[in-house]
């Protein structure tokens, strides 16, 4: 069963046209470093040179619980990642003060947190089920739900491209779930539980012991699937990410740029180009986080992050930080004077 | 002879009530990595917590020729240096793009450029001569020359500060001007050329060889002064440089926050540092440029970059890419719910 269809890569035309470009502004060749690359693959994305400045950059944060935090694997209750949600529809969190400053702006979207009646109907239009499962003793998902799941991500992608998102950034929020996202990356790498676990929001010893063994039982029942990405959802994952997997995967079907944030949404992306090879390119490391899956994840999609500022938070976050220096590429592409213009010699 | 006052600490009150702030914001103690430190740092500079976000943020460019450049140490010819002013006068050049997304604006000062007349009045105000001395076999600046460029700088950065900058940024345009930095840089370090020349604007190997001889050349005249900075850029700075270090160290004497750019800027904080020590307090590193000497002089003033993108185009343009993540800094911790705010129990 194909997902995705064959996804294309960004526009080569537009490439070239944008490296020629590149040569004529002016500033020496190369001077801008990596600027000149990420205005080189906007230009790809979009399909035309010079690169358009982002109009209507979007964040969406799916929310899900995970029955694994009731395993002591978080420094926090399970009941905050609904007081989030409303703080994030409140504009109060971390998300929403960084969009402001990026020019971006914010959807939250209830796919499994633990409440009976999610905050409002547009938050829960697309809620699969109360809390994924406890992946240290069952399967987080039935095989419905982990398509529905999907499926979800895919349509919210579609929403917002067709809303009119030119760049679209997923975020994540739930307690427990880099306990999810850690095993999906430790199986689609064939990676050590011990060389992954990370400490989530802030967990001490003993938690990180249980955090290792939850994931060390949930691998186990993943074995001899490392390369089914869905049944890995199912199994070890949870909604949220296979929400999140179908939206990374659909991003690229719609030919729109997306910047990834940290390990959870990295764990999704990295399940979206299993199952729709190439989307990859279509995506940036927004930032590196202190998780260690994380590098992992990202070592194997072959993405370098685009900032590095010790972070750990979700929802988006690392992926806003990394937003202005997009936005910096773009408007240098767009609007520098050429040698020509400027009437200087040198080239 | 004191060239500036004691340097004042920023305020340790503020920095204490900015760390009790951050614990209490919706977000895992320490989540936001590094712009926890940096929103602490800007409430210090500020004197009050919350921080405010930036209003006139301000960068100037540093105008100036060098003598050096003739004995082909620039991949451009020196008749660039004034064609960039007019570039950045006419808003065409990446500093004034950059500016632009990251909300800063922009001026140019024609320290030393080699041309008869200013490009206009209010760019030459401070002038100091026509291109600074070629430091391969003369000192770059007469006595009352260097003086009178560290006044410059002064003026420059008072000016600013009185009609109400609140972050300052300091940029260079100059060809050649790598030349007489990495000098500097070489005799504060006590570095040997070959491991700190770089390639600049992008020369070949003939002249990187002339690049590093004019260094070795100048370092000689500069034996037994490296604990003068102002022997120093009289004899292998310039008055673009001097300019700098005035308006750099200026800025701490105003408690202003300032962003530094790449090697060439560094090179006059690092001298600014020696004159005024404790200036570098008021600084933060925008980016790790290309060029080697520019990471010797941070690790000398203790600074990590904020961004490391491999640009080495000067003009203020790595400081620009960094300002959105001092924007994020303040942001998080003007405007972010508290645990208590939103109702939530943790912390």
């Amino acid at each position: 069963m194909a997902y995705f269809p064959e996804i294309p890569a960004p526009d080569a035309d537009a490439a070239a046209a944008a490296r020629a470009r590149q040569a004529l502004l002016t500033k020496p060749a190369g001077a801008l470093g990596r600027l000149e690359d990420l205005s080189v693959w906007v230009a790809a994305c979009q399909g035309g040179c010079p690169p358009r400045q982002f109009e209507r950059a979007r964040v969406v944060v799916f929310a899900g619980d995970h029955g694994v935090a009731a395993s002591g694997v978080s420094a926090y209750p399970a009941d905050v990642t609904a007081a989030m949600v409303a703080n994030i529809a409140a504009g109060g969190a971390a998300v929403n003060v960084l969009a402001e400053v990026a020019g971006a702006s914010v959807r939250v979207a209830d796919i499994a947190v633990d409440t009976a009646e999610p905050l409002s109907p547009a938050i829960g239009a697309d809620k699969i089920r109360r809390s994924s499962g406890n992946i240290a003793v069952e399967d987080a998902l039935t095989p419905d739900e982990v398509v529905a799941a999907v499926d979800a991500g895919r349509r919210i992608a579609d929403e917002e491209v067709d809303s009119g998102a030119d760049l679209l950034i997923a975020g994540d929020m739930g307690i427990g779930n880099t306990t999810p996202a850690t095993t999906l990356i430790a199986a689609m790498t064939d990676s050590e539980p011990v060389a992954v676990v990370g400490r989530g929001t802030g967990i001490d010893d003993a938690g990180w012991a249980r955090k290792t063994a939850a994931i060390r039982d949930a691998l186990y029942r993943t074995r001899r699937l490392s390369a089914d990405p869905i049944a890995l959802l199912r199994i070890c994952g949870g909604a949220d990410l296979a929400a999140m997997t179908g939206f990374c995967a659909q991003a690229a079907v719609r030919r729109t740029p997306l910047v990834l944030d940290g390990m959870v949404v990295t764990a999704a992306a990295l399940a979206a180009e299993r199952l729709a090879p190439g989307a990859r390119l279509w995506w940036q490391a927004g930032h590196r986080s202190t998780e260690p899956a994380h590098t992992l994840a990202l070592r194997d999609l072959g993405l370098e992050p685009l900032v590095e500022l010790g972070m750990r938070l979700g929802e988006g976050s690392g992926a806003l930080v990394a937003l202005p220096v997009l936005r910096a590429a773009v408007a240098t592409l767009a609007s520098m004077a050429t040698f020509e213009e400027a009437g200087i010699g040198g080239g």
